[in-house]
């Protein structure tokens, strides 16, 4: 496995790559990784010759009280992760490398990033589009994955490479839970021991829903209801918001038709967590 | 001469030129083809194997009282004026296959937009910086060329491009001048007999503030102050704005020292004129 921490390395070997007919797949990912990550590298190796990987804590997806500096880090772990699991190149840069003074340009994707994740976290996901437009040119990728864990950004990123008409595919991979269906996340780390047992609450909400649905209910208010309910049961828990939505314009819906995005952020302690089912109905 | 105008074909092409190692050169234009676009497509020539240029009217630059609707249009003559000054290929895709709805992402340069002509064209460069990157995702050029008469467009470019880490070099290609000395911009066919010849004011402002320089002069008040009576000498102008300016953060400068951006924009009856000059003091 190649490490490359410089821009233009980074992008004369994709060049060179390309030249070479090769197809190249790309794993954006902000480190610390989980099999959520690796099952993305398994995605995209299956639809391409050489597989990278880009491990950068993007500063500028996070606000100003969020947590960019206690973000779990530990590069010689996730190198080993990464090659283990057959990763070719993997993307390191420093923050000076990707954001040299004075830096002044954002991409924006309009009113699908002011729902859901995007009205807690405002700014978030212009910092993702950005960082993932700077990868994008530096990794030159011809296909791209993304977890369906963040649902709204794999949304938002293929909006944006469909509006920017940036020429490459995206992926999108499953969930990836604990045995007891927790969503992994790199920010499971913050839990507690009764934290880790009350976060399972998301998952549980969610399957919920999926009963519910399957036993015919189609109101969103009242699957809602027993989703804040069985979350509400645990003391540790703070509800950010919980929301079932069109899956492309992420609008609100009062009833359930076509395709439909379940999602939820909760507060478990101190640490934001988001999980999601797509149901069709 | 190639013409295309769908975009997955103009892709698939440049794609295919890439991988045969040719080396794509690009002029963005608006079209009404006049010896600045021209004079462009010349130094891409010399910077590239296959020359690509693109003509559309983008609607997304203009405010809304602005003159999208009536922006002068001519395929025809830009077709052979292209076609004999030995352009390549022709890009010339209509608005719907640019944005097709629901169109949602736009890049937007921050500081170095909100002044000069940004500050009386607001969103006038977002809609730039948003035409010009899907452009280069579609075109995939090596070298890509912009007029220095927009310099301000110029600058706004290279930091995008320098922010986004698009793998391009931009060129930018002098003024050229009418032999009276009148910058050439396709607005200038909206101008009447009179207006032609009072719009002269621009150049002769420009020309003053290169003499007071060299003659000494380092305050930019002064400068203003005069090139400003020369303009309202003529009873159809009226000035946006004359401002000198850092070329780099395009900040006003008091004193001049460097190298310096002298730029005005100046309403001839019902057009708006701009007009530049840079000057190493």
């Amino acid at each position: 496995m190649e490490i490359i921490r410089i821009v233009p390395e980074m992008q004369r070997r994709a060049e060179e790559l390309r030249l070479q007919g090769r197809r190249i797949g790309f794993v954006p990912t902000m480190g610390f990784l989980h099999e959520g990550h690796l099952s993305l590298l398994d995605l995209v190796r299956r639809h391409s010759d050489i597989s990278v990987m880009s491990i950068f804590v993007n500063p500028t997806q996070f606000g100003p009280n969020e947590d960019y500096e206690k973000y779990p880090r530990d590069f010689e772990r996730d190198e080993r992760l990464a090659r283990e699991r057959g990763c070719d190149i993997l993307f390191y840069p420093s923050v000076a490398e990707m954001y040299p003074e004075p830096y002044r340009t954002y991409v924006n994707v309009e009113e699908i990033t002011e729902v859901l994740c995007g009205a807690s976290r405002p700014g978030h996901f212009r910092g993702v589009a950005t960082v993932v437009t700077k990868l994008f040119n530096i990794v030159k990728p011809h296909v791209a994955a993304f977890g369906q864990k963040d649902a709204q950004q794999a949304i938002v990123i293929k909006q944006m490479v469909r509006d920017l008409n940036m020429d490459l595919e995206i992926l999108v991979g499953p969930i990836v839970r604990e045995p007891d269906g927790l969503a992994m996340s790199s920010r499971n780390k913050y839990l507690s021991g009764q934290e880790r047992k009350d976060a399972l609450v998301l998952y549980r909400s969610l399957q919920r829903a999926q009963e519910l649905i399957a036993a015919g209910e189609r109101h969103a208010a009242r699957i809602k209801a027993e989703m804040e309910a069985i979350i509400r049961s645990v003391s540790t828990s703070r509800i950010d918001y919980i929301e079932i939505a069109d899956t492309v314009n992420l609008r609100p819906l009062d009833r359930l038709k076509g395709e439909v995005l379940i999602a939820l952020a909760v507060w478990i302690g101190a640490t934001r967590l988001i999980d999601n089912v797509m149901v069709r109905v």
